[in-house]
């Protein structure tokens, strides 16, 4: 299969007899896939019950005349002033009790009964009148989940739902007492319904509380999904798909993908890297019209994880956007490099948000791929040249990759929590080690740890995850693969209780001090230094790999499995995990800074996220340069 | 007309046989004019309908004896505690919903219908008693309307009257849904009581919804000073004034001050530059005893504008104050220097805050021109040495000036709105340019749009405009001036629509992207660079004036009409306004860092803001110096 | 009396079988004190009425079974889930009308008065229970009164308790009016019901609104205590006991401490550096993992005030704890150091928080004795060598101090209200005085004003007292002391006006100007700089000791009695006060930074905070250092 574009397109902001000519200009520049309708309910439903269906039926026909593929949005993202009237209660509150009110999107609390029946109420009407339309290829449920932090509400919706949710979890308030520590402060609960949602205590909340009230949240974000997936799948067999965003770990994104047929993602490299990078303001300069060279291709390899394979880029960047801090123009190039990225790492489609700058409204400032004259922007330029590209390279089949990392959304919650030291995240530790990898040439496939024991990668890295149950470390202790694991791995059961088995493949290692780090302040090995995060072991001598030196154990070693007792900087990262894959047999090639690859069968990539061009070997790129070179690998790393 | 320096005075605050004596002192320190009554509504009414007026009767004639003019404040400002009984839902609330209480001042929202009464109620009174006195020379009505963030309130009564303002600009729900654009993400409303206030929505509101809650606010102020204005027209002859503050912007001063006669300001030089100085620590520091060199001149030009030519500097720093975050003495010389700037601007009287420091309550560390044991502060020595120079000199006459810059408080909600970027403030982009502009030695005019076309200055600077209009756009066309438009000026319909015309002048142009920069970022040219924004355009090349490195055009120039595609700094701006200047023939002179010039019929001034003394020319300044020199200029730069 | 040593114990959290294994461990290493209870409200009455005695009757008979002795906390600090639904008014609100929900602990609002009778009820039947069992050596009341920032509430039952207070102290409403001075901005009572809870105002309410709203807060604590120490008084002859915190001002330790037998404080010298220490990143990474030098030793002379001699340590940080910013282990040897410290100046216990880590709750992260899984924490064996340490030194005689400084918990709060700039805080003024002090070798004594009339130190520092009373000038004129005085002491009467009367100790001077300076502005003399804040007074030549370049009077001085005009930086400190020193023939030994010495009958005390050893003299001493060494002084300082 080829790799494709498309658009997002919104006939309801342009007059109608404007339809026909973006149509057919969409399918000249190459295009062959529009998304529509997300943002459309007051058009559908102009009145509750009052239905209008029919200018929609004509967009999707205009569009359909010129062969373009549809997705169709489910509209629950943007419900309508009038719903304020039926379901007063239904916005979420934040966590100061403020509610978040009607006037922009995403106003609703997950948790509201009567919101997700009305939401049930349009989906099964869009559902049954466009479900065996043949333009409609595919269907996006709702938008941008998590968007404008909209998981956790702390709505009386909320609270109401949680408690039902610990009872069922629980089934017995005795047993959550004990599982969460209540008689620390005298904390003891009586019945479910005494539990409040973990806002605007005293000082923080009892941590097993706050976890479960995290995992609550993310269990509405599925139920709510699947409520519109049930009914899609009674009336279409187009495959379902969410459009995911950038660095939110609010939600498990593997739970509610797995609901799904295809995952996808909205792709803002600039915008995400003025919002959502920790790399300090020298990077975000160096950067600033490229975007991370690894933010993009670590949300790429974690979607098809969450899509078992199957992803797009749902949103393109195509220009300046509107909602970052500051916003310039991309580097000419680079819309065609995160193009081209996105579908080394497996893309089926790349699709372009939004077609047409619009004049009016939030994102008035947005780039589109025409000015809102209508005259082409540099980006339509672009999508058309990597269009002409594709036909010309044809199909993309990915490869298994030889590295593996795991990404636990639960873990992400648990140090959010307790985070213990002011500069303990889990996504950056995650990061840093995935950026680290990509930095010695490696294609890297993101893991959740149910996978573990089905995967045969040759080196498997698992920083933070919150806990190891026995299976999991059965698996691990019988896994052929080099595994480095830790830091702060396995360190709470499931209750969130410290849990005293870590390092847990190490028996004979027994855990002291666990210590956060001021910035500046580490430990210092040979070969680089530990910051923001380390932990004490006692530890046979035989099994010490790397000590501090202070003396301090800093890499266990037994066989193929490793434990990391810190965070790693740069430089030990880079010694570490060259000594890991060169002991699992994978092949690394040291890139310079911002010059990433990607192999699949039959090709290699290059990409240079630098504004100069660049010399790798014989590889020359150009700034903002994409080298596609043939190879004819079958699997990597050998 | 000679001008007159005076003082505010608080007769309710000290023992009534101090007033004669205090009295005696204003006038042989050579003050004429004295301010009261503003705040001291609770002794005039201390519970509802009961009143006492005969302390103010005497006060008044107290001060009268001594052949002092008097000023007096209508109370709105500081409603008493009695009156929140009447009123219980007469507070603003801020944007986060929290009442805004009782216990310091301004404490009313400006859409209470009720407080509108009691306001109307005791202004009757007042005028009805004191509109026929010989001594009351003056009103002032209310007190610094905006100061402590108190035009925009999130109250039931505003949300009814933006309804209810809403109603009378759109007329029917359709053409504010059309205005808007709430088809964007289904925010169409079926009817005007559905709209709420623009804030705590999920994430950034509609902008012009934002933009008609501000422009409704400033209405709000607007009609609330009006209601004052026609009752005390009804009693009194004298004129009508209010103290505005430094660098609010939250109201349109220029629509208010139309209905008074007079414009007034408070002048805190060095609280101003603690508090609301965007120049940095090291500026900051440099002129921590002097004030910024140019806040005060702008603020000056400005009221002179929204006068109508008559203003007067209400409130005048003495020494220390109480608000700013760092509070130091003023250098020797700066009361004096302060009171000579304001003369040489045209202020028809200076008017020090207060009269004596206050030994109890919020303003406790304020300094008056006594302390508060009633020896004379050293703020009461340059007054007198500044009285008895004004009486060797004489009559001020002021100059039309040459160049003018337009600023317009509307841009400044729209920039506000919708940045783009963070660094991007209206207030800051038109000063930058006044500050450039008088750093070359000129003196400078403040327009509103509409007097644009009846001017007939050399070269008019119109950065940032929000919109213009085809009339505006005729008028600049005919205009013989040298025009410096831009950066971002006429990019918005009235409605908060991208304006596709821009840039009007020149049709030949088309928009392409738009850019805002992180700091350090920019684009260079020549003679300096852009920093914060950037216009992108294609342009027939003999338009294009300067170029960036790059090639893009910066300066788009046709005949007299020029705009300007970036933020420059302060060398291009330097280099470009040269240019400019030059072209109008206005001449220019370099001037030091830290002095300024003003030019009066008659008169040439110059101000050394340093704390060091300075030569410039044959001019030799010394440290917060003032220098008065002949000259016998009848217009300007010539 | 030898000092001993303790640690807190939670029996609730562990295996009844466990007990008798903790006991007997604590014995044999050292511990002679165990405390209890204080947060097992839950546990005793675990339904409304019904209560469960009996595990806590076995738990202290196991550890009284060791030779132990308790200290029983009432469990104020946590009531159960169930309280609230008896008072479900009873939170406290924050500034921003926020209930301070269930969840943490600290949930109650100290003017609640349902909420003070369930704590009667509880404390009633705790004291009847165990007021004559002969193990329970000491009673601890409540918990760390103030953490959290539990002091001020905003709550209803706070408002009524607050006008209640009003009227008990002013009488009649025209006297408040005049204390406060509400004729500015009409602010004007009629009854004490109409006043309000300084919060949510426009801008900053009246001062002395504040102030009294802070010492009526400071009153709230205090009633609260005696409540409690009411009840136990009748049952039992055991010392009451609160532990108070590091640097909370928020409530007046000499009252809440003259109620009690003992005064205690919990010392977490690494928490307390990165979470309230305010000498920036340099000095929080130097002294990382030891704590500030000064910062302990200072609470220690507080406390020891604040006990009338007789105090404790009641919890000692023993390894990294879970709340601060960043938490990192302590050096080795700095639990000994800690230790030992408290000691020498006159601790009677030091406790260790906790014996055993938890491994579940908010304090997981919370180093013990013991680690989760029971092993010995580096603490054990620190605290196991000062126990031996102190058998083989046996008992430690307090000398009495030569120099003292006054310490104001009603300054903090003036200064609070009013600081004038933003850099002015009491705590630091004095802070940075004792610091400097401590430099030069000296032991300090901290007195309350009211002590200043009964003691015969030789130097007495009075920094930044808001009030001195017409009897306190009087002694302080009469005192034979040397006297430090001011900045900014005297400076307000006690309804906080100014004080024309400051400098009180000069008649002949006159105040002029006050200055708050922004961070690197200030004065420079021959021996250093003023910085943060300068008062300029007219003074005969004589008086003045020392000047600022510019001529300004720094130091103003008549035999004996000194005032200072500014804060002094480090340099200035040194000079002035070795001056002083030397006038009133006090020893003094400047110290290299981070060594720190205490004189008692009998010994020298020397400590080294530093992270490498240290050479003083004849005295070296290894990183985390402590040396003992005999003398013969009976006082110090000759």
């Amino acid at each position: 299969m080829k790799p494709e574009l498309g658009c997002c397109y919104y006939p309801e902001h342009w007059p109608e007899e404007r339809w026909e000519v973006d149509a057919r200009l969409m399918r000249e520049n190459g295009l062959s896939w529009v998304r529509v309708g997300e943002f459309a309910w007051s058009r559908l439903e102009p009145t509750p019950g009052n239905y209008n269906w029919e200018w929609l039926d004509r967009a999707i026909d205009t569009l359909a005349a010129e062969g373009l593929k549809i997705v169709l949005g489910t509209p629950t993202a943007t419900p309508p002033r009038w719903m304020l009237k039926r379901h007063p209660d239904m916005l979420a509150l934040d966590a100061q009790g403020q509610p978040r009110k009607f006037g922009s999107r995403r106003h609703y609390c997950f948790s509201h009964e009567g919101y997700r029946a009305s939401c049930a109420e349009i989906v099964s009407l869009l559902a049954q009148r466009y479900g065996s339309h043949t333009a409609i290829a595919a269907w996006q449920i709702d938008n941008e989940y998590g968007c404008h932090d909209t998981i956790r509400s702390y709505s009386e919706a909320a609270r109401n739902a949680f408690q039902t949710w610990l009872k069922a979890r629980y089934q017995d308030i005795d047993t959550l007492n004990q599982a969460w520590g209540t008689v620390f402060w005298s904390m003891e609960y009586s019945s479910f319904y005494e539990v409040d949602l973990p806002n605007l205590t005293v000082t923080e909340p009892m941590p097993a509380h706050q976890l479960d009230f995290k995992r609550f949240s993310s269990d509405q974000v599925l139920s709510f999904n699947r409520l519109q997936c049930d009914i899609l799948r009674q009336h279409s067999t187009a495959p379902l798909i969410h459009n995911y965003m950038g660095r939110i770990v609010e939600f498990d994104h593997f739970a509610v993908g797995a609901d799904l047929d295809i995952a996808s993602w909205d792709a803002y490299p600039l915008g995400f890297l003025e919002d959502r990078s920790d790399y300090g303001d020298e990077w975000r300069a160096r950067f600033a019209r490229q975007g991370d060279p690894d933010f993009q291709a670590f949300h790429h390899d974690l979607y098809r994880a969450v899509g078992r394979g199957r992803w797009w880029v749902m949103e393109q960047q195509p220009g300046p956007v509107n909602w970052a801090p500051y916003n310039p123009a991309p580097l000419p190039g680079m819309v065609r490099l995160w193009s081209w990225e996105a579908i080394a790492h497996g893309a089926e489609v790349v699709s372009y948000f939004r077609w047409r700058q619009l004049p009016f409204a939030q994102e008035q400032h947005h780039a589109g791929l025409l000015f809102p004259n209508a005259q082409p922007a540099p980006a339509l330029i672009e999508a058309n040249q990597t269009a002409q590209e594709i036909e010309s390279i044809g199909e993309i089949k990915q490869l298994q990759s030889s590295v593996a990392i795991v990404f636990d959304y639960e873990s992400a919650w648990a140090w959010e929590t307790q985070p213990q030291g002011q500069s303990f995240d889990y996504f950056k530790l995650v990061f840093d080690q995935y950026r680290a990898l990509r930095a010695l040439g490696v294609s890297i496939d993101i893991l959740t740890v149910e996978m573990l024991g089905k995967t045969d990668h040759k080196a498997i890295f698992i920083p933070g995850l919150m806990s190891l149950n026995s299976e999991v470390v059965s698996q691990l202790t019988q896994s052929k693969a080099q595994l480095l694991i830790g830091p702060r791995t396995g360190s709470r059961t499931t209750n969130f209780h410290i849990d005293t088995c870590q390092p847990h493949l190490f028996p004979d290692a027994q855990a002291l001090q666990i210590e956060s780090l001021r910035p500046g302040a580490g430990y210092s090995a040979s070969t680089g230094r530990v910051e923001h995060w380390f932990e004490h072991y006692r530890v046979p001598d035989k099994q010490v790999a790397l000590r501090t030196v202070e003396g301090y154990p800093l890499l266990i070693s037994e066989a193929t499995r490793h434990y990391l007792c810190g965070w790693p900087d740069e430089a030990l990262a880079r010694a570490l995990y060259t000594q890991i894959l060169s002991a699992a047999g994978v092949d690394i090639l040291e890139l310079p800074e911002g010059v990433r690859i990607r192999d699949t069968q039959g090709h290699r990539f290059w990409f240079n996220y630098n504004a100069e061009p660049c010399n790798v070997g014989e590889v020359t790129l150009s700034a903002a340069g994409v080298e596609i070179r043939p190879s004819n690998r079958s699997t990597d790393g050998i």
